[in-house]
């Protein structure tokens, strides 16, 4: 018998009490042990909900509790959040979590822990909701020099962006109805600005290169300013329009980026619509392989932390090797991240589109405006080319 | 310093050999450890090839040296393979293969004799190539109670089918340019009767219920009847014909399937096009989840096989658990599968429709013909009442 204990009983947390319960025959299979949650953490009280029983207000009980061996947090946070997951880890106790703004923040200060005590610091839910991505990066996308990595890691933008694409609405409007479905936040600047991209991304980017990316040196952009135009441009180019968080390792410097990305039909993040989220990763020998699902959502979320729960029960006593250190990843500067861009003038200024160097216009149908769809080029050559053209908007293309 | 043995230099292999010695300082950094190929078997000479250096044709030098802790298999087959395989793991030596044969046919006893020997038994290349599903089945997705695992597991047949979708030329003449492009065989009975899709959902199957399932018990259909005529129909319906291997669990029975299938538009597996694989995995918890990538060829599945191999130098000494035992699974009788169907009959016969019960009539502008599309049913009971109905063709509907 393995005795958990789950901080926080928010949307998470309560599915992961629920998992545990109700699939137990199904953990029990895999680990070859019964689990059982013997606490859960949370100031609230659950009146008439049986978790009450099993709800504690002090972290301390489960600290002292040599009987508990394995802390879940589905807290969220780094405030609270950090000192308890730090001190399980001190305490000998394997953590699971799914708080994405921990892990890039103190991961690898939380592995390093884990890796000295014998026991397990994991955070598959971090990224990706329900995605096995985490996983596959420890130890099955191990034979090759991985040079992109790229998401759709959002599930918020990603359904305001399909809803916009594939309804004809603007993005206030989309963005009230998410609000309203709980696909999106009262306060969506996380969502909506890329920080939540953002986070996740700096997690994969250290995860590939071993070292600690700080999400504060990605250059991070929204999707606020996506407009209907923008989405007719790319229907006109065969594209759709979607917020990815991107990686690429190019002459052995690694550059990363969240902004909203004009995206080829032939490409695998094409069709990830609505909600779902999709990791895609390419090395020379692998080339291109990808992982979709559910990104957020309550039993999604649980389910990716309960088998983290499996894989720590399964290694008690035995540290899984994660390389990410703590010593800082410089990122090659987003000025030099290269890309082609789509560039909206007005008619009138089509002359100076001549600075943009070679390219095709597009005809998106628009009146009084024309699309530029410009070379590669870097983020740097871009800007001083692009002085002195008083552009409507520009896209990048992936 | 770990040093391992590669059993067949064919294009695996000499991909497992070309990894191993370039990307030697990714294997290091995921393992701690520097890993060396210190003998390749086969019974050819390679002269020029530096391989030659470490060839050896007997098997009995790798098996007598303790050095050896580790052995690749990629020659392929259940003969001298299983034989190999079968005496390495008895002598102590971890073993990875790509070899779906074998672990279809001897997975659970490789299985139990590396539990036995507290190494390790890995064969993430049998299914899907480059794409890892083995090991997120291990460990990734051990939360849920999954009830459907669907894959597109053949790329020579997936070419075949997006051709014939996509440029409309007939079976006959699609199959004679992959085999020129060597993505079909010279004798492609194997990929194109769903053979080898069967064998591989067999072991994904098997993983999911925890016990033998033998390929044998699973109906397998292939595409050759597949015509011009199907895919038009398909269009007409907003679906794409895939080779679908297919396992369900419903009621807690499972059912497993090989058959052409009609996938909807907005199904994931839809857009899996050209040699590329993907195999989607539901769970009530889960949801959809799917993973894609390259099904075949030399360095994806070389990339997989190494994976292994690091996962397995960070495991020595301590068994990985598998739950597949050697008592077989009774699957449900192939007459139970149920779904909606496509049937195709000459106008003269629209009015024997009838005994297909209810559904909806679909023009493909086919002349002389008609299509219908019925309600689902099981296999059994489409036997049934398609007895007197003398249908041209019947594609199932995922």
């Amino acid at each position: 018998m393995v005795k958990i204990a789950v901080l926080g009983y928010g949307t998470v947390g309560s599915g992961v009490v629920e998992i545990v319960n109700k699939n137990s025959d199904v953990l029990t299979r895999h680990t070859g042990e019964e689990i059982q949650v013997k606490y859960v953490l949370d100031l609230r009280e659950f009146p008439g909900d049986p978790v009450q029983e099993i709800l504690v207000h002090d972290f301390n009980i489960i600290l002292e509790d040599p009987e508990v061996r394995l802390v879940v947090e589905v807290m969220g946070g780094t405030g609270a959040a950090y000192e308890f997951v730090k001190k399980s880890l001190l305490a000998g106790k394997s953590v699971c979590t799914s708080n994405k703004a921990l892990v890039a923040k103190y991961g690898p200060e939380l592995i390093r822990i884990a890796r000295e005590k014998k026991i397990n610091f994991f955070y598959e839910a971090s990224v990706g909701g329900g995605i096995p991505i985490i996983r596959p990066l420890i130890n099955s996308l191990t034979a090759d020099r991985i040079d992109e990595i790229s998401g759709i890691l959002n599930g918020t933008t990603n359904y305001i962006l399909t809803k916009m694409t594939y309804e004809g609405q603007d993005f206030d409007t989309v963005l009230k109805e998410a609000q309203a479905l709980g696909y999106a936040e009262a306060n969506p600047e996380a969502d909506v600005e890329g920080y939540d991209a953002c986070r996740k991304i700096a997690i994969l980017s250290s995860m590939n290169c071993g070292k600690q990316v700080d999400f504060e040196d990605i250059y991070t952009e929204g999707i606020t300013k996506i407009t209907q135009a923008d989405i007719a441009y790319g229907k006109a180019m065969g594209c759709a329009v979607k917020l990815l968080a991107r990686s690429k390792v190019i002459d052995g410097q690694m550059y990363a980026m969240v902004a909203p990305f004009l995206i080829r039909k032939d490409h695998p993040l094409y069709n990830i619509n609505g909600v779902f989220n999709a990791v895609f990763v390419h090395g020379p020998a692998l080339g291109d392989v990808m992982f979709y699902g559910s990104g957020a959502g309550k039993l999604p979320t649980a389910a990716a932390v309960v088998a983290d729960v499996v894989e720590a029960v399964r290694h008690f006593g035995c540290n899984v090797l994660i390389d990410w250190s703590e010593e800082t990843y410089e990122l090659g500067s987003a000025d030099q991240f290269s890309c082609a861009y789509l560039v909206r003038v007005a008619e009138a200024d089509e002359e100076k589109l001549g600075a943009l160097g070679s390219g095709r216009k597009i005809d998106a149908g628009i009146d009084g405006e024309i699309g530029f769809i410009t070379e590669t080029m870097t983020e740097e050559e871009f800007a001083r080319r692009a002085a002195d053209v008083p552009y409507i908007s520009r896209i990048r293309i992936a």
